[in-house]
């Protein structure tokens, strides 16, 4: 495809060094780019939308190019991107690089995520890219060339049935990395905990943390054993979360 | 089961009807009930998670049961519920019943059904209840033998496959409700579209508005037919959102 319209955005925040990486890159493959992104950092974000309140814009120079910052969700900078500021259809949208891997049930906490898949939704081919790198400073240099790659996959290949895809990189040098791998999303947890704290005046209050459980740790074909292998992981993820299997199962819902 | 342990949540908020009148069914079940919901409407909040924040939870009564607002999502309610408040694994996660459908593509940006899958992910069964009304002063009343069916159903069979239920009550009177209907999510989105108005300096902000659009209003088999023809819509829905039909089409992109 020549001269693509692309949008990109994250949910790390506008000024994170991961949506710059993203910037530089797409900048070889188009000149036609939109940026819409969070003006704050947005982790964690999931697929929220803004509905209860206003959504401030403004526009400014990023990386050379014409950006815009949104006081909404990730989400919501889709809807912007497309509705309001992209001058046609895109025919792409890419979310990240996330400071931090979206792999396994992460997707479904992913502001990141929920970004691409929102592009999904209304039809246009998305992926989101994520390091597994949660540091502010963290090296984007060996996921470049990948990233590159599946960007001009997606736009020469039609992705079957309204799917975006889910890429994770591992944190380690280029000469590390193993290649892609296509893979399914693991069946993981966050046991999450909250750690106690009291205020000046007493009051007590919470700070979300977690533990990380991967259900099946032996499994070879999911996303975490990718990363942990040194793989790129790529998870093609839908909308549609009917669980297809069960329904057969639940019918006699309708005759109780 | 005999008396159940139950959380209930949602994502309305701790004052909204909905909830009352989930807690007033749930009552006619069990005594052992946790109440954990948000401290304020958290509508379109999908699946959010408080992390950059702190969170603050109270105690107080609501119609005879100690309940706790929480300031987090309706994800943030259900990991307090659990973590730190439920005495012993749940049997049940209920939450609802939202002011509002969450039928087809809204299961993704409810907070409702998000409160359900967190549950599903923690391995508890969970059911999100909704009523195809918005309205504050909308009734609850040809729900509740429904809710009560529903959930006594869901303690007396294992869901296979870690998924929860999206049930859907039509707006109508009892008498013209025609049932249950077990179903898929129906392939929609919203088209939005962004009105634009002036602070009081001149300066622009947004509301995001949107309609409403089925890609499939022919087909039978899905949540918005069952809706529209007065039934008590079903879908079991799963976390896992591998698109697995797409697995081998993009393995392709290992070779590249």
């Amino acid at each position: 495809m020549k001269n693509p319209l692309i949008v990109i955005t994250n949910d790390d925040g506008i000024t994170a060094p991961g949506i710059q990486t993203l910037i530089e890159v797409v900048k070889k493959i188009t000149n036609r780019i939109v940026v819409v992104a969070p003006d704050k950092p947005q982790s964690g974000m999931g697929h929220a939308i803004t509905i209860n309140a206003m959504i401030r814009i403004k526009k400014f120079e990023l990386d050379g190019v014409t950006a815009y910052s949104c006081s909404g969700t990730p989400v919501d900078c889709v809807k912007v991107a497309t509705a309001k500021i992209a001058e046609g259809k895109p025919d792409l949208i890419v979310s990240g690089i996330n400071h931090g891997s979206n792999s396994s049930i992460n997707v479904i906490y992913s502001g990141t995520m929920s970004a691409a898949m929102e592009g999904s939704i209304e039809g246009i081919p998305s992926i989101g890219f994520s390091l597994n790198d949660t540091r502010i400073d963290a090296s984007f240099e060996a996921s470049k060339k990948y990233v590159e790659q599946i960007i001009n996959y997606a736009l020469e290949n039609h992705l079957e049935g309204n799917c975006c895809l889910n890429v994770n990189f591992p944190a380690v040098n280029e000469d590390l990395i193993q290649g892609i791998k296509v893979c399914r999303q693991a069946n993981a947890m966050w046991e999450e905990d909250f750690q106690e704290r009291h205020d000046p005046a007493g009051n007590p209050y919470y700070w979300l943390t977690g533990k990380f459980v991967n259900h099946e740790e032996e499994a070879t074909d999911t996303d975490e054993w990718a990363l942990k292998n040194n793989y790129v992981s790529v998870v093609p993820v839908q909308y549609d979360v009917t669980a297809y299997p069960v329904l057969e199962q639940i019918k006699q819902l309708e005759n109780d």
